[in-house]
């Protein structure tokens, strides 16, 4: 039951908001946008804002972790592609071709042509380029080692507000690659799927945008296309995030690396737009402008489930999307790394948009699932957003020079 | 007779190019990248590289000409969006239609929300945004003024090359919305399409990206997806600029206004990439690199077609694209401010991307129409490109405040 118009005009007062319609609120269309975790100082600017030109910067791709995942701040840009192994591929396959894209991915990211290639001009300003993989159920298979694919990974549970669309699902491989500049990106994908063809289709291209680069301060909270800052409660870089995002328990393999679930969730702009401003703020429970508590502070604020009003009613609904999203434990953290996308408008002049929902966890299962079914039983948010796509992919660690990603795997 | 990997193979050795293959060439598709123009000093750098956030500022909207055209340099990404009115549409419905539009433009690259909106935050570093309007020969049949359309805009010429598909081709209204920040750019559209909806469907939407804004050094020309600096040759800003641009003789309500010639141009990038280096260079009868003639100077030297190599051979082909895209005289100047497209790849990996060749001239009967007659005659890169897109739009003049753009033609 997609939320309408009418089901969503149901709520635009603050009364009805807080008088119980918002609790019986799941059963709509289910999001994690702007979604909060327990109480910690905000997090410190992680780069000076660009002076003067900055296209040659460069991210390196060796490393213990895969870089593209903590890589801050996001970058501008990104294309998130899932390769499918063509029927009949093995371990040897697999080997060959993941061998092949990290060395395209070491040479691409430090502002290279890949091997067999002669385009310097291309990727000459990388742009902080990255290339992240990461693995589907079916890669798992096709090598005979289905067993090491963790079960989260294999299947995400289906939430009752699911409307998943197959054709923005799912994936034997994924490459995530991020840039602030367009034309390395488009470079390294159509390098990267090039070298890729002899083994494996594309199943989808979703692409991806948060703000250019120097457009803000450093350490500003991106916006998503509702005009929330979006990410205020990222664990901290240090000690928490790196709890949240890295395995530490797992085989071999699988140390060092990590989780993504990536979910494309469609906005409903059309009703959000005929929303009044408070509706909107009393839905997330925090002001649009500021991303502050509605109830006041600062953005990095919690926001207070037992404020009260002047007439002692609540001052924020129960199924506010930041109540409902707030971890409720570390095993429940995750780094959003989401990007805007606008596919619209349609013919009819309707927008299609939203955002691709990103989220890179030690462990999905006890992180997106459990907040994620939480969002589904009941969030005001719920009415104005769609999961229309969803796959997850277990993130190999990363790899030294000579190495590559998922060696461990394939060779342990 | 699209030219496949074979028909390119006939051309990859110098020898090959020089020695008549290449003069042969037309009949494939036809490009229009990279080209040149009479001789002049290059063009000043015309602003500074950002220092510090970039996001507030601000292309102010009214004015004798419409920006977005000699906006300089060229934002970051654009959205090309052609509207088609609603059958039974007439004079008045099109003049609500651009005096509600101007409006929402004019508040919109101020960083402002649109009347009937409340999406400060979405538009608040509209990051140059501009938004420029054009006239499609069903606006002026609307209206009942189809003699007001200049011919070259009711109906380009079919050139032999061209492979033109009707999804990315004509339109009765064409919004041009450019910005170095996709968010703004994203809410600016929407708005704008939100608010034409009642009177008018969306025929196509074409987005196209060059450089990141603050990745190279002002001044710099943009490289398309060959690699190629593209734009070399525009005429410098000044008295050759305003020449090539603004209409000059024409009815009032058209002085100062320009013409839009917009073509898609597919890449055959599989096929480029095949090629050696020093074939493709021979092609455009310039360095990839540098963007200076193969016999040497620099970016903004002319190409010698009188050029021989110490064997005494033609050291440029005679269809090298740089001599057959040379602006013969100064009708056939023309600003180029084209982006690049990728809407790849395909469920094989093949590319799918190229040029948003966008052209603003005084008019394209003396400028886009001889080169690209030119060109589709002969022009060694007719084998690695296609037009498959194309339309033509007369540009109206800008407004003052108080007025809408097109109001002299409405109310004239």
């Amino acid at each position: 039951m997609p939320a309408g118009p009418a089901a969503s005009r149901r709520v635009l007062g603050r009364r009805g908001l807080l008088l119980g319609g918002a609790a019986a609120l799941g059963g709509g269309a289910v999001g994690a946008l702007g979604a909060t975790a327990s109480a910690e100082p905000p997090p410190a600017p992680v780069a000076a804002a660009p002076q003067g030109p900055v296209g040659a910067d460069a991210v390196p791709f060796h490393g213990r972790h895969q870089s593209g995942i903590t890589t801050a701040p996001v970058q501008a840009h990104a294309a998130f592609v899932a390769l499918d192994l063509r029927p009949g591929s093995g371990a040897d396959d697999v080997a060959r071709l993941l061998r092949l894209l990290s060395d395209d991915a070491a040479r691409l990211t430090a502002g290279r042509s890949p091997l067999g290639a002669d385009d310097p001009e291309l990727v000459a300003l990388p742009s902080r380029l990255t290339v992240t993989f990461g693995f589907g159920p079916g890669l798992f298979d096709a090598i005979g080692r289905p067993e090491q694919c963790p079960a989260v990974v294999r299947a995400l549970p289906a939430f009752a507000t699911d409307r998943i669309d197959p054709r923005w699902s799912g994936g034997d491989l994924l490459l995530q690659v991020c840039s602030d500049d367009r034309l390395p990106l488009s470079y390294a994908v159509r390098r990267l799927v090039r070298d890729a063809r002899g083994v494996a289709t594309v199943r989808w291209t979703q692409r991806g945008f948060g703000p250019a680069r120097g457009s803000e301060p450093a350490g500003t909270t991106p916006r998503n296309l509702f005009g929330q800052r979006d990410g205020s409660k990222n664990p901290e870089v240090g000690g928490a995030l790196d709890d949240a995002v890295w395995v530490r328990d797992g085989p071999d393999w699988f140390v060092d690396g990590s989780m993504l679930v990536l979910r494309r969730i469609r906005m409903d702009l059309d009703v959000w737009d005929d929303l009044g401003r408070e509706a909107r703020e009393l839905s997330v429970g925090r002001s649009v402008g500021s991303g502050a508590p509605v109830t006041g502070g600062t953005e990095f604020d919690e926001v207070d489930p037992t404020a009260v009003d002047g007439d002692g009613f609540a001052a924020v609904p129960p199924a506010a999307h930041a109540l409902r999203a707030k971890a409720r434990g570390p095993a429940e953290r995750m780094l959003r790394r989401g990007f805007s996308y606008d596919d619209g408008p349609t013919a009819d002049g309707a927008p299609e948009a939203g955002l691709l929902f990103a989220a890179y966890q030690a462990d999905a299962a006890t992180a997106f699932v459990p907040v994620q079914a939480r969002l589904a039983e009941s969030d005001v948010l719920n009415l104005w957003v769609t999961h229309t796509g969803s796959a997850a992919f277990a993130v190999p660690p990363g790899c030294a020079p000579g190495e590559y990603v998922g060696g461990r795997l394939l060779e342990g």
